[in-house]
């Protein structure tokens, strides 16, 4: 079965680091028909309008979607593109690698977060001169939703269970609602579950990750927590994230478009490749996915590097080795 | 001139670290007079009410409060006590101390914490079954008091600037009108401003965190922030933070009141001890609380530890040669 893959590389260095990664599932042979599209701050310069039409609707009717990176315009970009593909949950793993500097070199952290609502649908007004107002939503059947795919993750992958992590003494009837139902679809599925506050939980990562696996938040708290995991890794560079939605997905690096290094070929292309090893696995291609993951933790280990990393090589160079070693 | 200072141990700790921090400015012989009030589990136990209308109406009235920490109860505490005292901004310095184990020694920040609004104004719905909203406030002018309180407090204390960290590329016109009245009121009174997304903040100050040094920020950004430095410093126990309203204040440590080690009398009393130098500053008694500030950093550096810090004193012996220190 053929599988159509949207490739949008964006901006700065996801014109560098997503042709990488379509190069090392073009190396796999398998029966993929890459559709390259368009968005971005450069698009917006021409056109006025960072995301293309055409390119909302290629990644709404594939099967999959790559994504780069976009300077300016990103939140223009991602999050309808999130939508193009009704992705329901944001899963960022945090996993610090061998041969790559940490702060907190144990961390080995997977963030399932919710991807639709929160502060994220964005209903805002101007009341006055002096007062604005952001409606924030949560609803019961988003956190069911995630937290049905969050028990089958803990399933599928040998965890003990997963934590919630929200500000119920704040925001106590939304993220109360959120954090009961998920904590009673966890029950319902015999899957163990623990809480702790978004506050605490950032003191505690950092004093010990190893406290925790598996986290499950609000939108907010999952964007800025798991960011704040990829600190203790040693920075975005190496953190891959998928967007999956019921039928459709989107795999993009956590990192930006770096314009300071854009254009001279040494982005480093492991968090892209990873994120293409997470759609592999998407797909159903298990054992492939194994082999490309495989084969960058292979090559973080033992080089080559990219200036990022301390090394002299090029995105090329990494990409060629990582091909190799597939 | 007297001044009234309310005293609020709270639960757990609390009552052990506030009279520590209450002997210590005992030792400085000012004209303090000392009304304890109550709050906390232990009074909604037996009352129902975790704050008594008689403690709200002493911290509303006295020149400044000391609190110590409560335990379950402390939204239903602290929210409102901080509004008793009208305050517009929270100080939550984070700094590392030559002695103490920190994940990054080199940091040393303040944040100065909007403390009205956000989405801590409250105001929440259960639509229906499935929908719940909460409406987060921004407005002109707490925005405006904040940035004008930071303008002061960067020029008194020699700092570069400060740093607004937000999330306006989502909540575009609530955080748009923070970071826009912030920078507009900086500009004004001459202060440099650079600003950042909360999220690569989380991650920027674990990479680096003497890139940053005030830190002006919406509330929750602000409460998430700041427990995030304090995982950097080595936990909460050394965190003061004062609330302060145009004419009141009150005082208190981060950490909360530690039911595990509570009623041992280990308890480490620094962060209160600091929290009440805050307070001395406040009043005006700047060199008492140079003194306070330096007995405490002294002990922190040569001993006697409480056991959080690898030591075996008490929280008594610490609190007396902080005193024998001043
Ligand atoms: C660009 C921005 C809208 C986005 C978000 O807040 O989700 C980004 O920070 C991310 O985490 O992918
Ligand atoms: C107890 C809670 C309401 C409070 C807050 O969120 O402000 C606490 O986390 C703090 O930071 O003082």
């Amino acid at each position: 079965m053929t599988h159509e893959i949207v490739v949008i590389p964006g901006d700065g260095i996801g014109q560098e680091v997503t042709p990488a990664a379509v190069d090392v599932l073009e190396a796999l042979d398998l029966e993929f028909e890459f559709v390259e599209a368009d968005a971005g701050d450069a698009v917006a310069e021409e056109t006025g309008e960072p995301l293309p039409q055409e390119t909302y609707d290629l990644a709404a009717g594939a099967d999959a979607t790559l994504f780069g990176a976009v300077g300016e315009t990103a939140a223009d970009v991602i999050l309808p593109l999130r939508e193009a593909v009704e992705s329901f949950v944001n899963i960022r793993p945090a996993k610090a690698y061998p041969g790559v500097d940490a702060l907190r070199p144990e961390t080995d952290l997977v963030f399932l977060r919710e991807n639709t609502e929160g502060v994220y649908s964005g209903h805002e007004d101007r009341l006055s001169q002096d007062v604005s107002t952001l409606t924030r939503v949560v609803t019961e059947s988003a956190s069911r939703d995630l937290a049905e795919f969050a028990c089958d993750y803990v399933a599928g992958d040998g965890h003990d269970g997963f934590t919630i992590a929200h500000k119920a003494n704040v925001m106590r009837e939304t993220d109360g609602l959120f954090r009961d139902t998920v904590a009673e679809v966890a029950e319902e599925n015999g899957v163990e579950t623990d809480e702790v506050l978004m506050d605490a939980f950032a003191t505690h990562v950092c004093l010990d990750p190893t406290q925790f696996d598996v986290v499950v938040c609000p939108n907010l708290a999952g964007d800025v927590l798991s960011d704040l995991a990829a600190g203790l890794v040693g920075g975005l560079g190496l953190l891959p994230s998928a967007n999956v939605g019921p039928e459709r997905a989107l795999f993009e690096p956590v990192h930006g478009s770096a314009p300071d290094i854009a254009g001279e070929g040494v982005a480093n292309p492991a968090a892209t490749i990873i994120s293409a090893a997470m759609m592999l696995e998407h797909l159903g291609y298990d054992d492939e996915a194994d082999a490309v993951h495989e084969a960058v933790e292979t090559t973080l280990e033992e080089g080559p590097h990219t200036p990022d990393l301390g090394g002299d090589a090029s995105t090329a160079d990494v990409t060629e080795v990582v091909i190799d070693r597939l």
